[in-house]
């Protein structure tokens, strides 16, 4: 049967890619790297370079893929994504069916750890309804773009005893800190949502292309420092051409 | 100037070690290794297989030390934990002092991520604010025991485009499923909170010595599977002696 690996490479230091990530890499005849079009070719750029340093198989084979966009969310977002894996699932069949022999082996190489943020997982449980093509799955953890944070800031992600959350942009705009978790973790915000809240008290620990060479932090109230990180956000995005960021919000205390 | 590293080794499985923990280990002089005690021997024993397989630096040397046990919590849990810090921050301080040269560096090894429900940074903070001893300190991620419950459940940890809270059993406890978080993943929980849960419909994805040889995982509604899981759980802790679990939580669908 064919085997698929679904690999976390961390979120930008290769030195964040794990034992068993390379040698689930050198177990793979193919690996499947996803080119997320221009804007973000220095992430792609990456997925190359930790192949170029840790594969030592020399049957190892590339096969680079375009993943399509996402329609703009029209009337319902959860139907614009679910349009959009369902084409992702359509491509990733034929991956699994065209490039990899019935007793082969391929890997996904994913940003971070397949668990946070990400659709891969998702997607392969749609190829396997599908029912075109079998294959055994294997998931191996990667360093997330949220522990990367908290390494850079060398700080813990609760406070004692306590809990947080993990949420998107788009959701601290529309539902605000919530009371009931002590921390509060936000990815996936284009839009510098922090500077929507009315608790400038706050403290904010924010990070930039983490884990790389570029790697900016800051920390501080956000009251103080919410205007200048969306200064500074928006110089980087500018220059470089694309941005990610993940930032920690709690009360202040402690 | 001392340099002391942080290192997360991972949650169980030695090949969650990353390349750049690795470094760690071999960068510095000495490790320090606690050992928690009788019953948790398989963890200091873990510990001591990760610097016998990856440590190749001839000149390490090993520091063992106790870990003072915690007061049972009486009048208020944050005081218990206070003084608790209190005793190890000056064990720390001693170990900083007296095993390391003054240009020295020293490593804890740290389970899972450095970052999630672990007291070292908060400890070290303790350190630098006595001023006996200065030193610089580095972070380096570990793979989590979140993740490891992810990659071997094949899940993510979040539903597209939601949130997720990490809390305690305790806290599950007292304040039950919170209604603004999509899933919810459970740790440090000795007596099974989620069968105090009304909700017999949850989905529950849980996980016993992740990434060990000894692993342990079940899924299913919590009405169906949550007796099971306790009576599994507590034949597991009989027979090693103790047991370290954690599990996501979330309503049905999808
Ligand atoms: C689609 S999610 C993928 C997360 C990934 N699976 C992980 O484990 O980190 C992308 C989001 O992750 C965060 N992110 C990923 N890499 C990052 C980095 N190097 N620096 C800052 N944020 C990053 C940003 O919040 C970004 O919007
Ligand atoms: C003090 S916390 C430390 C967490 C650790 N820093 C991490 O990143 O995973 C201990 C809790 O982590 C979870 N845990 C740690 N290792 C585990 C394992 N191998 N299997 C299941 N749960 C584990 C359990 O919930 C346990 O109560």
């Amino acid at each position: 049967m064919r085997k698929v690996l679904v690999i976390g490479i961390g979120a930008g230091n290769p030195e964040h890619m794990t034992v068993q990530a390379i040698s689930g890499l050198n177990r793979a005849d193919v690996l499947f790297i996803p080119d997320k079009g221009a804007k973000k070719n220095d992430l792609a750029e990456l997925r190359r370079q930790i192949c170029d340093r840790f594969v030592t198989n020399p049957k190892s084979r590339r096969v680079e893929f375009d993943v399509p966009v996402r329609a703009e969310p029209t009337s319902s977002y959860r139907s614009t994504v679910d349009d959009w894996h369902e084409a992702i699932a359509a491509i990733y069949e034929a991956l699994i069916r065209d490039e990899l022999p019935e007793d082969g082996c391929g890997a996904f190489l994913i940003w971070g750890d397949p668990s946070l943020y990400d659709s891969a997982l998702r997607i392969l449980e749609r190829v396997r309804l599908r029912a075109n093509v079998e294959f055994e799955l294997d998931v191996m953890p990667g360093i997330t773009a949220v522990q990367a944070l908290a390494a850079s800031h060398k700080m813990a992600l609760n406070r004692i005893g306590d809990s947080f959350l993990v949420t998107t942009g788009r959701r601290l705009t529309e539902e605000g800190m919530p009371d009931n978790a002590g921390s509060t973790v936000v990815m996936l915000d284009g839009k510098c949502a922090f500077n929507t809240l009315s608790d400038k008290d706050l403290i904010i620990h924010w990070g930039a292309y983490l884990g790389t060479p570029d790697e900016i932090i800051i920390s501080g109230r956000l009251g103080d420092v919410g205007a200048e990180i969306e200064k500074i956000r928006e110089d980087a995005r500018r220059s470089k051409g694309w941005i990610m960021d993940t930032y920690l919000l709690r009360k202040p205390g402690d």
